[in-house]
């Protein structure tokens, strides 16, 4: 069978799935979570696979970790099964509703796309918490997860596909085209008509090139060169606190920081307890001539630094004359994904929030929130970096799409 | 000064707008709206000028309709002006928010796109419509008119630059690129971080064009192959109405009706008056064996037809079994636009609303109500047929995207 025709399959499959009752659509989720436990050790040594030929090919350590499924993290893919499950369903809720002066009902209503295309790099994680979200708002998937998590993923897609045949549901609800390769990725992009919407996560390159490419429509999933910037009115504590969680607590995630700004009243006060900090952790400080005066176990940073995406422990952090330039500077090298501001002044925070055009802006809180499950939406598909359709984390409702119903009683136009 | 110097004028220009307030945006739209009355006879006279080349070209009468602006078709857009000031403003607006159990405080935030651009041929009126919906959701816009048009845009360009000038804007919120001819649109759809959104409104090369080639998102506008389907139980002097007033009232829309669906038991009670009523008006009908058979004036259908956007006074028409029959014809050949069923079956029209994977779905309506200005979003942006963003007509809120503001005190990620 072909790619495409596996795409059929699926989009053939949506209709059934689309008219499918809550309780059915819960129970395949029920079904999954039960067999992703029964299966763990199936699926840990179908990773272990995966691992071992990631560490001979040279991937980065970053790489690896978001490639590595355990025990634990099984166990917290389950879990984000029953956390689906008890989220309403957003199939037929009505958005808008209003009636016209000729008496026409209008109720603009939630309905699912009909095929979720996510095309992805060695994130396990993503089969199973992208096909959930997907299958819950009603809609088949086709997963393109590549080589890096091959074995991983065959071992997860069979598990999603035996979870939906025990609820009384198709297993075409779920495809996966990696058997093709790249020509499965390529048949996902031309698939317009057959799949609704295109979800890549990975690389900026990866994401770039289904940008660029697809004629199917794209949610484009981002970059998170984050900033976090503390201002002259800064709680010292919370600095340090705030800016250590965001670096350290998993680096090798685009809500983790990437940069550092540091009003200048403040350098030589709250910085340097704020890379101490860090430096106990092991985190490499890029520094600008400021902060290496400051902190003589910074390296220099170059230019690169600043729209670095290091996924890594090392963080660029430069010193700023205060809010304007701060502003500035994450204009100019932001990915639009999560900026940060510490501060006591209100009206510092309240202009932050209004000027930086990033999909989450916070005041006093870490970078890391930026996510699905942190926002309650169950887990993640993904953060979308773009304007369209979605922005930010995306959860179920960012799964559908809407149409409208009107009923009448034999109006015309006038 | 190039097409993306144009561009990034725009770009730059979007920023005041976004922190603009709802009194100045309004204050915009009625100086607009006061020049288009008082310029009137020059934008007639610019639009006589675009009519006879038109003629000389041979352009259909469909798009001659279009293009062409009078008094009254004026006096029409100043008054979407007037309406467009009294929606309000969608900026700022919080979709939604929570506060999670750390106590992060959460706001999803109605924000501008930042540049809207259009891409659309031989519709004056789009050049209007788009820019004032566009200003009042705080976006600077891009034109791109196309030639057909050319004197008339220029025009209506002039008062918008004007008008927001009047209100204390900068007149770098409306770009057109018309003077770069296809050059312009080029430069358009590969503004990546430029421009936010594309909309294209046109023929169907038009728009396939920009979907394929476009690396900026876009939203699709779409043709309408809309249908009717007249059910057993359908009120007869309703299914004469609706189906006259949904191919006669303007046939050049795309939400005039284009094929008419008749179940087999009323071919011969209900389906002739239903002709009768559209031969009157010169309506050409292109039947089915059945229909043909029926009524002698019909011409015969071919495989074409029932894809056909005629953009006049032609209608397909066919005989079916019933409601299913009816349904798999919709799912062939529809554009997803609007469809209708006429009927007094409450289990029919529910299953038709549910099974038809429109944009609009009507009971026992025409579909020319398938419009913004119908459905009270004061102008409209185009009607979106594809399932990303938007869906049906496009007002201010489709003019918008969205950003996460989070309110902190301190919280790290555990």
């Amino acid at each position: 069978m072909s790619a495409l025709e596996k795409i059929k399959l699926a989009k053939k499959a949506s209709g059934s799935l689309a008219i499918a009752s809550t309780i059915q659509k819960n129970d395949a989720l029920e079904q999954i979570a039960k067999l992703l436990v029964a299966f763990e050790k199936d699926i840990v040594a179908a990773n272990l696979k995966d691992l071992e030929r990631a560490k001979t090919d040279g991937l980065s350590a970053g790489l690896q970790d978001r490639l590595m499924l355990n025990t634990e993290r099984i166990a917290g893919l389950a879990k984000s099964m029953h956390e689906i499950v008890s989220l309403p369903d957003p199939i037929g809720e009505a958005i808008r509703g209003m009636t016209l002066p000729n008496g026409l009902k209008l109720s603009e209503t939630r309905v699912p796309f009909g095929v979720v295309g996510a095309i992805y790099e060695a994130r396990p994680n993503v089969t199973v918490d992208i096909s959930a979200l997907a299958l819950k708002a009603g809609n088949a998937v086709v997963l393109r997860g590549g080589t890096a998590a091959e074995n991983t993923n065959i071992a997860l897609v069979k598990i999603l596909q035996q979870g939906l045949v025990k609820a009384g549901l198709s297993s075409d609800l779920v495809q996966t085209v990696d058997d093709f390769g790249r020509e499965g990725a390529s048949a996902m992009i031309a698939a317009r008509g057959l799949i609704d919407v295109l979800i890549p996560r990975g690389s900026a390159g990866l994401i770039k090139a289904v940008v660029e490419d697809s004629k199917v429509p794209v949610i484009e999933t981002g970059d998170g060169v984050t900033h976090v910037y503390i201002d002259d009115s800064a709680n010292p504590d919370w600095s340090v606190e705030i800016v250590h969680n965001s670096k350290v607590q998993r680096p090798s995630t685009c809500n983790a920081l990437e940069t550092l700004l540091v009003h200048e009243a403040v350098s030589k006060t709250i910085l340097p307890k704020v890379l101490k900090r860090l430096a106990d952790s092991g985190v490499t400080i890029h520094g600008d001539k400021e902060t290496c005066a400051i902190f003589p176990a910074a390296v220099a940073a170059t230019e690169q630094d600043w729209s670095a995406e290091y996924y890594s422990l090392d963080l660029a952090v430069k010193v700023v004359a205060g809010l304007d330039q701060a502003l500035e500077h994450i204009a100019k090298y932001s990915t639009y994904h999560t900026e940060v501001i510490i501060t006591d002044s209100s009206a510092h925070a309240e202009r932050f929030l209004a000027e930086v055009d990033s999909a989450v802006v916070m005041v006093n809180a870490a970078t890391r929130f930026t996510d699905g499950g942190q926002f309650g939406f169950g887990a993640e598909v993904g953060i979308s970096t773009q304007k369209l359709h979605a922005r930010g984390p995306m959860g179920l409702s960012e799964l559908t799409s809407t149409k409208w119903l009107v009923r009448g009683s034999g109006q015309t136009r006038i």
